[in-house]
């Protein structure tokens, strides 16, 4: 893994443009990687964002109970796999084990990364219980942020023709994901920003 | 505008890839428009949203007065508009005017649908006071949804080569948006889903 840290004020915009994420979690030994589609940054300082998470799910077990949890952004390359954890319970079976993940520990919070993601989080669960129980919507905080720097640097994605297969996916229903390919610039007198 | 209802249980999947929406409000003669990067859907069914607006925006004031508002995904081709929208508030300027904007009103809240996108989605708001003041999270229930069907027909997306201009924007930052032009197909062993 080419990790390279970003900076916490640049965190959220790992999932600005609304790729699916893979989220890890362990506690006490027991661990899970599972697929979700649906997140979105909430905050750029401090580094905030909301996931859905199925409250039946392995994962929203392991993260309430351990009160963390990790997000890895899978490129093209991973669509298989994405697809398979977020179609697998991990109660049943070890996720890790039967795709033989290889994993990294995180340098804050020691949660499974998983290799050949090209963006990595850690957050801290922040508990909002009517919002979890209703929505089924989680809060967390990020404490580390970490990029592969061959398509995100200086705090930005740079998706590009010669790095097309670390580009993210964008799951548009069964199995489907849509990959950015081309990028437009608009607002070129304000590109500071 | 090629409007094709959208049923209700496939709503959802209209933002289930994270693109950039422009979020339209109306109250007692006073309307506006602003681009929002964070969404994501919260439910299929029934077909309930999460938008993160600003509370200093004037499209906040519009939408709890009014409790209601609606989304358009503008394709490739209004990137620039959408980056100008998203710069600018709209208690100094009305934007519909100042970007000479079409609209169409919308088929059960009569809110402004911006002619040019490619989906559109009429919401009535679910309050949430302690979310909407600690996250600037919004949660709405979708009451109408209409696709282009040129790019979006029997509840799917159908990013193709002939249709480039209706592809959706994904914001990277400072103006330059992701545009998922390829799409990668996983689990091809089941793909009813």
């Amino acid at each position: 893994m080419l990790l390279t840290p970003v900076a916490l004020p640049h965190a959220s915009r790992l999932i600005n443009h609304g790729p699916t994420v893979l989220i890890t979690t362990e506690h006490q030994g027991r661990r899970n990687v599972m697929a979700a589609a649906w997140s979105m940054p909430v905050e750029f300082t401090p580094p905030r964002i909301a996931v859905v998470i199925d409250k039946s799910t392995f994962t929203r077990e392991l993260l309430q109970a351990s009160g963390r949890f990790a997000i890895g952004l899978p490129p093209a390359g991973l669509a298989e796999l994405t697809f398979a954890v977020g179609s697998e319970s991990g109660r049943d079976v070890d996720k890790f084990a039967r795709h033989q993940l290889v994993c990294t520990p995180g340098p804050v919070l020691g949660l499974p990364l998983v290799a050949g993601c090209v963006a990595w989080l850690e957050l801290r669960h922040i508990p909002e219980p009517h919002t979890e129980t209703a929505y089924d919507t989680v809060f967390g905080e990020v404490v580390s942020a970490q990029a592969d720097a061959r398509v995100f640097a200086q705090g930005r994605w740079s998706f590009r023709d010669d790095n097309t297969e670390l580009h993210t996916l964008h799951h548009l229903g069964g199995g489907n994901f849509a990959v950015p390919s081309r990028v437009v610039r608009a607002g070129s007198r304000d590109k500071a920003n």
